[in-house]
């Protein structure tokens, strides 16, 4: 008997026709002699009809009371994909997130989760009770509902797994796998049955959209095995078939690594750039640019300092486009005259191109095989940043779609290796 | 500086634009110097639409997590109306039931209140926020979601007012305040500025719809003033105008009580009749009758016990219209078999009508001229029930209006006394 952890995203749950049709698969699992937990997400538009509630009420409403608005969601679908597993003679119980309880920190609308007690949780599933939760929330220390942002779900559901020490937590969605890049951009991608946890994490990251960035920190963190499948075949499909289908985030030790080089394109279109010009550079500085925005709440992606000239240099950096005005007020008021910058510029109209690999590191070819790429699209790099498994350029937004097809191609990914 | 609580039903705060007006009457009460808090119902057709749904998974929906999905009608509310006055640059924070804690026992569905802890909510009072707390619902101590049942809100406002003590309880709704009878049957019936607790527990229990009967009964309890009035008047009309307003429940010594004789003519359309025939008439036959329908959470109103003949007697009861069926059924397994009654009927087409007065009891005439006026117009009593301040009869459905109508003219209530 194996604990899985099942998570259903929001156009699964968008009827309660469709939520019939998960409680016929949770219950396939259930009757395999599985113990099943399963985290939903809100009925697809919940969460946009509540937020648009509140933005005609106010254009910033208060993070802690949008919470509160937004959590009702997931508690809808919990409670409605409960009666539908009653409805065929299962025993099953939904808990809200501060029920379990999921405690997290209170950045709301993007909180981090810090515990799970799993007591109540596990005296369910030895009852033989399914037992369903709420994802993309918590609860504070202080009792206010938090939640995790958009996607959340994804986390709440790894993070239940790791709390159990699930066997396998499956991420059930709309797409039927991890791509070598965003099927919507270049037809030929091709779907990947395993990815390191590593290359999920770049691919996250940078946009492939299948998988929330924290979840894949969590299935790392926890060593959770989570797979990616699709939640539009039919409910009854023999459970062997499905179990193996999908991409599985995978922990095992690559033993093909020299083969593998590129694993996928991945990209981001929404990016902001900003600049600091000319600010001196001594120790801190750094700290003294970043600390504020990341007090701020706003996460920074890629981060770029160049070699001082006569002691000044220029510090870039990207923040997701719906934060950019908010980042520059933070500045405005941070870091002019403190650090003195000649002066502070920014760019919205600039997305994220990457290639991602494990097997990157042993091939020396990858950066000037993707920088000739772009170079004979005519595409300019207004940023190069690179890691372990993976070269993230920024460029254009224009051009994102023309490179991520060129790319793509480049490296051969239709095809299998 | 005064403590208020003021309570909206679901049409008041049925779109984003008639919170914002619910956010601008709450504003101007805080801005006279009081302390405020709020207790909304779900916006109009939310708890319908939530019902709905469940009802689209299964027909008979289990009771705690139809609990857990009604409740986030509330919970979308409070955050709203806390945004709304946020945007008034109004200080205001929203709570759950389970937050403040509402502790209520385990009848999911319809459970009731045992104790309010208000340390938050004070402490936030005392900085000056506006407190905002879901009408409906609390908590039972497994940390399960209750709700209170239809109209609960009104009884969560009382009870939060009694457990804060405040100095008044304001029920907004979209009637100005209790008539002599229902407006819509009887178009001269007159508003009362005041009535006492008993004479509202009648008019409430007997269907006058205005205030749910558990709140008139917490209201009773803990004396607490509670005023009736209308949601629908302008925000910003003079709040010595609007304090004025509507029928106070009130807990004064009635100076006036040889002349108040008939207060309002209440009455309940959908009720259903039950006789248990032929029952030994010896102690403990009400029990062994009642105890069962008790037990299912099933509540019995007019109960009637005639004289016995020959050591046998009729058993008669009304229950709401909806739990006619499963009466019987609960009757069918308890009763048949230990009492043996000759046989139980019933009838689903009857309605109460209910002359309601303090000053009954010593006008001993209003008796005989209530059962005259429904003789003149042809109408029969089915079955009679009096209390030291009402006369209730049951009657065939049909006559119901025609009934209240006569009664109306008969008693004067269109002239104010």
């Amino acid at each position: 008997m194996a604990l899985i952890v099942h998570k259903y995203g929001g156009t699964s749950m968008g009827s309660t026709e469709r939520i019939r049709n998960v409680a016929r698969r949770v219950a396939k699992w259930h009757d395999a002699g599985n113990q099943i937990v399963v985290v939903p997400s809100a009925m697809s538009g919940e969460t946009n009809r509540l937020i648009g509630l509140a933005k005609e009420i106010m254009p910033q409403p208060d993070p802690r009371e949008l919470d509160m608005l937004a959590s009702t969601g997931e508690q809808v679908s919990v409670a409605l994909l409960s009666m539908a597993l009653q409805a065929l003679g299962k025993q099953a119980v939904s808990y809200a997130g501060w029920q379990v309880a999921i405690k997290t920190d209170s950045a709301f609308t993007k909180a981090r989760i810090q515990s799970i007690d799993d007591a109540k949780v596990r005296k369910d599933l030895e009852a033989g009770k399914i037992v369903i939760i709420t994802g993309f929330q918590g609860v504070d220390n202080d009792g206010n509902i938090t939640t995790l942002g958009r996607g959340g779900s994804d986390t709440s559901a790894v993070a239940v797994a790791a709390a159990l020490k699930a066997q396998e937590c499956l991420i059930y969605t709309d797409v039927d796998g991890v791509y070598t890049t965003d099927p919507r951009v270049v037809s030929d991608a091709r779907r990947l049955d395993k990815v390191t946890f590593e290359e999920m994490l770049e691919m996250a990251s940078l946009g492939s959209k299948v998988l929330q960035i924290r979840s894949v920190e969590f299935a790392g963190n926890y060593r959770m095995p989570t797979r990616v499948l699709s939640s539009l075949t039919d409910p009854m499909i023999p459970l062997e078939e499905e179990a193996k289908s999908g991409t599985l985030i995978s922990f095992e030790e690559d033993t093909n690594m020299e083969q593998a080089t590129i694993t996928g394109i991945a990209f981001s279109r929404d990016e902001a750039k900003i600049t600091v010009l000319g600010v001196p550079d001594k120790p801190g500085i750094a700290y003294q640019i970043l600390g504020p925005v990341a007090d701020a709440n706003i996460e920074v992606d890629m981060i770029i300092q160049n070699q001082s000239v006569e002691g000044k240099t220029d510090f870039s950096f990207t923040v997701p486009r719906g934060d950019y005005a908010r980042t520059m007020d933070v500045l405005e008021k941070s870091v002019k005259g403190h650090i003195t910058p000649t002066s502070i510029v920014g760019d919205t109209k600039v997305s994220k191109v990457s290639v991602v690999g494990v097997g990157m590191r042993s091939h020396v070819g990858i950066a000037s095989q993707m920088f000739r790429t772009l170079a004979e699209e005519g595409i300019n790099i207004q940023l190069i940043s690179t890691s372990e498994i993976k070269i993230s350029v920024l460029i254009d937004e224009k051009y994102m779609e023309l490179a991520v097809r060129a790319l793509h191609k480049a490296f051969d990914l239709e095809k299998a290796n």
